[in-house]
């Protein structure tokens, strides 16, 4: 018995979704309404004290982080491959995977915070102070602090779009030599890793991130939006 | 043939030194003199252009990051294992392991750098912005440039010993149940990965990090400074 509670097919949420449906395993999908907190709520904080999202349930087993449970996924289901069986392969995989973790979705986490910040705007501040209180994590806290006083300053914003730069040409330097994956020939948990924060780059940061700029990205993001797999995430939406 | 270039027995040098003297391989060291910014010389980053510490050479092949090489070597090496066989808590095991990468190294590179900041002062300025431009990733040449005119404000100090205050009752939390190691009774990469940040702690973090604050973590440190091939580590530090 596999389910898989996630906000849908974006960010953190999407990494495990998308090896579920590349593999093809039968799941039971929770989708969570994080505008609604219903990550913080306490039914979930049962499954999950820490109140992250993604989180896979296995047989009873909690398994959290976006990148854990793909490599649990790996050592657990039967079905296509998503990690290769060359260690040096693996290691470079798990390089790129790491870099997604540490770099950008540090530096997407202040963007699409700030972005955030006009629906925070609306809440009442009553609300916000209680949402805020049953917030389990103080990081976590902090970022809805600031986005719920109008957002983070012009420099950390603007760093954040600088590293965001950086992790952009990370990724074309990647796909410079012509491959067709981050790996090569074979698609992995790399793609799906980078896939998961990339897919919103475009919008996020269409400066850097265009045919022009970045053409090696460019045609990498279409390999990906023709996978089957990637076509059905927008199944997995959230209700609103 | 398997050599590893390191800082000694320090940081994120220490975990893939403990991982091959745990498993007793034979390995060539190269212990690198960062005080002598030997990581960017020229002969280092023709072996790693990134010039980031540490990196194990394989047969010819090279690999990077210091939780990837743990995870490679147990991939590719016989001896004591230090990953789990069981799935799930291999899985608590990479939660532990990413945990130190993404919140008590950057916490403790802030408050490290910072410390760095009297030796950087005893450098000639023509001599530092040489050594600035030779340094490959931007975000270092920033940590070194902040390092070089005195150090971090005081309030980003402050929000590192707040979060590495964080990362210190994680670890108490963990070992709250009395357990002997991270995971229960197995010693593994959870426990080398903690230990290559902890070690320095009780210098670093006094106030929270005492046998009064913290018992569980105090016993946790004894066990692993018990251990023959902590105590081998002595011997990999630089010739200075």
């Amino acid at each position: 018995m596999l389910a898989l509670y996630h906000f849908g097919p974006v960010a953190n949420s999407l990494t495990p979704l998308l090896c579920l449906l590349e593999k093809g395993a039968a799941f039971d999908s929770h989708a969570l309404d994080s505008r609604k907190w219903e990550h913080h709520d306490p039914a979930f904080r049962a499954i999950n004290p820490a109140g992250t999202v993604p989180v896979l349930v296995h047989d009873g087993r909690v398994v959290r982080e976006s990148t854990v449970i793909a490599e649990y996924l790996e050592d657990v289901l039967p079905g296509p491959r998503l990690r290769p069986e060359d260690p040096w392969q693996r290691a470079e995989m798990r390089v790129l995977t790491k870099y997604v973790d540490e770099h950008v979705c540090p530096a997407l986490t202040v963007i699409g915070a700030h972005a955030a910040a006009p629906f925070a705007a609306r809440i009442d501040k009553a609300e916000m102070a209680r949402r805020l209180a049953m917030m389990p994590d103080e990081d976590v806290r902090r970022k809805w602090a600031t986005v719920s006083e109008g957002g983070y300053p012009e420099d950390e914003l603007a760093d954040a779009r600088r590293r965001l730069g950086g992790c952009i040409a990370r990724l074309e330097g990647q796909l410079a030599d012509g491959r067709d994956w981050l790996l090569g020939e074979a698609y992995s948990l790399a793609d799906i890793k980078w896939y998961s924060m990339a897919a919103a780059l475009p919008r996020v940061a269409p400066e850097n991130c265009n045919v022009g700029a970045a053409p090696g990205f460019a045609g990498w993001l279409e390999r990906m939006a023709a996978r089957p797999a990637v076509a059905a995430l927008a199944g997995y939406a959230p209700r609103r």
